[in-house]
C-alpha cells in the first residue's frame, strides 16, 4: 500500500485514479447506494489506499451533533417530527439542535455559518423543496443530510424520507364508500406539493374502482391552511346536491370543515362525515374526534436520524428514497349517510 | 495587580479572602440578583484580581451552543417554547439543542455527559419540578441555567419565567360574568401544580368579587388531560342546576368539555359557553373557535433565551423570577346564556 501522498489528497484526485466523476466519488463517500458495486469497491479501496479524510471532518465517526432545519417551526407536526429525532439521537448520545429558517437565503448562510463553527456531524431537512444553493454547500462541508419531505417532491441527490400519501389517500375514500357514501367532496392541499397531488389521485382511484364517478364539483382547492378547509367545505355544502361526505387532505383542513359543519347548523358524522389526513394530536381532541389518515411523522424523524448516523458512520444507503406506510384511524367523525328522503 | 496565583483558583480561596460563603460567590457567577451590592463588588473585583477562570468554560464568553430541555415532547405546546427559543437563539448564532429527559434519572444523565462533550454553555430546563441532582450538577459544571416554569412551582436557586396565572383565570371569569353566566363551572388543572391552584383562585376571586357564591359541586377535579375535561364538564352537566358556562384550567380540558357538551346532543355557545388557558393554535381551530387565556409561551422561551444569554456573558439578572402577562381571547365559544325558561 503507499504512503499517503504529501499534500492532501482531493476527491478529484481520487475521481482521476478511478476514471469516475467527482459525483461519483461524493455518492461512494455520501453512503449512496446508486452507484454501482464494482466502482464502489474501486473508489472505496482507492479512498483507503489514499488515506482520504473529508475536509473539516473530524476523524472519529462518532456523531456528536445534529441539525435539525425546519422551514418554520409553527406547523403542529413538527413537534412530531423533532420528538422522533430527538428519541434516536438522544439515545445515540448525540444532540440535535432544532432550527428554522422561515425560507430565507439570509438565514439559511447564518445557519451554515454556525453548522460550521458548531462541527454539526448531519443535517435533517425538513422541506417540501431543499434549496440547491443549501445542498451544494452542504455537499462542499461534507455534512450528511436527509430530507424529511411530508409532501413528496423529488429531492436532489440525498436521501428522502416520506409516506405514502396516494396508499394513504385511497384508504380514507374507500372508508367512506364502505360506509355506503356516493357523493364524496375532497378539500385539496397546497397545489405545488406532490403529495396534495398523490392524495387526490388515491381519492380518485378508489371512487373510480367503486364505480363512482369523480364530480368536478366536488373536488376544491385548498392549501392546507384551516381557512381553506372551512371555504372548501362551505362551498360544497352550499351545492344544490351536496356532498354527504368530505375527505380533507390534511387535518387541519378536516377542522375546518368541521366549522363549515357547524355554521349551516348541521353535525358530524349524523349530517356530514369528515376524514382527515396527518392523525396529529388535534384530531383525538377534536369533537368528535377526526377519523383520519395516520402518517407516521415520529417514526420518520427516527427513520432519518438513524440513516444520517449511518452516513456519518460511512455505511451504505440501501435506498434514496423510503416511503413509510399511512393507515387510515378510525374514530368518531365518520357514519353512513342519513338515508336519502 | 497580583499575578494570577500558580494554581488556578477555586470559588472557595474567593469565598475565604472576600469572607463571604461559597454559594454567594457561585450566585455572584451565576449573575444573580440577591447579593448585596457591596458584596458583588468585592466578589466581583476578587474574581478578576485572581484571573478567576469556570472550570470547563471556554474562555470567550459568547455562547454557541445551548440546551432545551423538556420532559417530554408530546405535549402542543413545547413547539411554542421552541418556536421562540430557537428564533433568540438563531438571531445571536447559537445553537438551540432540544432534548427530553422523560423524568428519568438516567435519561437526565446522559443528558449531562452529552452537554458536557459539546461544551454547551447554557440550559433552559422547561419543567416545574427541577430535579434537584440535575441542579447541583449543573451548577458544578458552572452551566447558568434558566427553568420556564409554566407551571409556577417555585425553582431551585435558578431564574425562572413565568406566566400571570391568577390574573388570567381572574379575566377568564370574569368575561363569563360580564355575559351574564352566574353558574360557572371550573375543571382544575394537575393538583400538584401551583398553577392550578393560581388559576382556582384567579376564578374564585372573580365570583367573589362580583357577590357570587362559590358552589362546591361546580369545582370539578382534572389533571390538564383532554379525558378529564370531558368527564368533568359531563358530570357537571348531569347536575340538576347544571353551570351555563364552564371554565376549563387548560384548552386540551376546554376541548374534552366541548365533547361533553356534543354527546349530550347540545351545542357550543348556544347551550354551554366554555373558556380555556393556554391559546394553543389548536384552540384557533376548534369549531366553534375557542375563547381561551393567552400564555405567552414563546415570548417565554425568548425571554429566557435572552436571560441565559446574559448570565453566559456573566451580566447580571434582575429578578430571580418574571412573570409575563396573560390576557383573555374572545372567540365563539363563549356567549350571554339562554334566558331561564
Amino acid at each position: 500500500m503507499p504512503d499517503p501522498p504529501p499534500r492532501a489528497v482531493t476527491i478529484a484526485d481520487i475521481a482521476a485514479e478511478a476514471g469516475v466523476s467527482v459525483p461519483t466519488v461524493s455518492r461512494v463517500l455520501n453512503g449512496r447506494s446508486d452507484v454501482a458495486p464494482g466502482t464502489r469497491e474501486r473508489v472505496e479501496q482507492l479512498l483507503r489506499d489514499h488515506g482520504y479524510r473529508r475536509r473539516g471532518v473530524r476523524p472519529h465517526t462518532e456523531a456528536r451533533l445534529i441539525e435539525l432545519v425546519f422551514n418554520d417551526l409553527d406547523s403542529p407536526w413538527a413537534v412530531e417530527i423533532i420528538r422522533g429525532v430527538e428519541a434516536t439521537a438522544h439515545a445515540a448520545g448525540v444532540g440535535t439542535v432544532v432550527c428554522a429558517i422561515h425560507r430565507k437565503a439570509s438565514e439559511a448562510r447564518s445557519w451554515l455559518i454556525a453548522l460550521r463553527a458548531r462541527e454539526s456531524d448531519g443535517a435533517i431537512l425538513v422541506t417540501s423543496a431543499v434549496d440547491p444553493v443549501l445542498h451544494s454547500e452542504l455537499q462542499r462541508l461534507h455534512v450528511p443530510a436527509v430530507v424529511i419531505d411530508p409532501a413528496g417532491v423529488p429531492a436532489l441527490d440525498v436521501p428522502t424520507i416520506g409516506a405514502a400519501n396516494w396508499a394513504g389517500g385511497l384508504s380514507a375514500t374507500r372508508h367512506l364508500i364502505e360506509l355506503g357514501h356516493r357523493r364524496i367532496g375532497f378539500i385539496e392541499g397546497a397545489p405545488a406539493l406532490l403529495c396534495s397531488r398523490a392524495r387526490l389521485d388515491g381519492h380518485r382511484a378508489a371512487l373510480e374502482s367503486a364505480g363512482l364517478l369523480v364530480d368536478p364539483d366536488l373536488v376544491v382547492a385548498g392549501d392546507f391552511e384551516h381557512e381553506s378547509g372551512f371555504r372548501g367545505a362551505a362551498a360544497m355544502l352550499a351545492l344544490p346536491d351536496p356532498p354527504t361526505a368530505v375527505f380533507a387532505a390534511n387535518d387541519q383542513m378536516a377542522l375546518g370543515a368541521y366549522e363549515a359543519v357547524r355554521r349551516r347548523g348541521m353535525r358530524v358524522p349524523e349530517d356530514v362525515s369528515i376524514v382527515g389526513f396527518d392523525d396529529l394530536p388535534g384530531s383525538r381532541w377534536a369533537s368528535p374526534p377526526l377519523t383520519t389518515v395516520h402518517q407516521p411523522l415520529a417514526q420518520m424523524g427516527m427513520l432519518a436520524t438513524r440513516t444520517v448516523l449511518r452516513m456519518v458512520r460511512g455505511e451504505a444507503i440501501e435506498s434514496p428514497r423510503l416511503e413509510l406506510a399511512t393507515d387510515l384511524v378510525t374514530r368518531d367523525s365518520t357514519a353512513p349517510p342519513r338515508p336519502a328522503g
